[in-house]
């Protein structure tokens, strides 16, 4: 199984953009539309993992919230899978909780499921599958 | 550039290995020693990247601390470098300060830095450098 990214909580995009491009020579950072017009995202690709920015534009979205509550840094893991329905019941065979109550489609057109971070030792923990292409 | 790790604060290490076990099949989970006695640590090895899972034995460790203060979650993201020097002068060159003056050795042997999460929005980050073999 893969980390597929990371998500981290920022409040300018730009300016951490503009130092992960000085601070990490060769990564590649490219712009990621959000349907819903909640946030600014940008992924930054590293040969084996990426790292998904979010800067929220609503004070009450998930993001927004998050930061409101704890300031900027790492806000979530998103696992790789290729069976989401196998994925979420070994989830509730650990008794782990759905943010959500159903998969839906997130970032880059995947389908995500967010696990509760109270079930998963304060990790919020997603559990994502690629688009049928 | 690649991402080694993402290390994780946890209370209790092998609640939390058995539950990636269930949650992730096929992954492998090797204890590793830790010199200084201040945590107990296992390394999650997924296909792209590896967790380390931190346990603190002393309150008054850095991890201890950051649990007290955070409760478990996400510790740190490490950047491998095959130049800490290059890594360093970059971050430098960012005005980003160090956690300790000076590298050190840290887990599996590898060369250490950990910058100022206060200086990398939110994120405690390290820059690693394999071990000479």
């Amino acid at each position: 199984m893969r980390v597929e990214h990371i998500g981290i909580a920022v409040k300018d995009l730009t300016a951490v953009a503009d130092q992960y491009q000085k601070l990490f020579p060769g990564i590649k950072i490219v712009p990621e539309p959000v349907a819903d017009g909640s946030m600014k995202m940008a992924i930054a690709h590293f040969a084996n993992i990426k790292i998904e920015l979010m800067e929220p534009l609503k004070e009450d979205s998930p993001v927004g919230k998050f930061i409101a509550k704890n300031g900027e840094g790492i806000h979530h893991l998103a696992f790789l899978t290729d069976d989401m329905e196998a994925s979420l019941a070994n989830a509730a065979a650990c008794d782990i909780r759905l943010v959500t109550e159903k998969p839906y489609i997130g970032a880059e057109g995947f389908l995500v499921a967010f696990l509760h971070p109270k079930d998963t030792h304060g990790v919020l923990s997603e559990f994502c599958q690629k688009p049928i292409s």
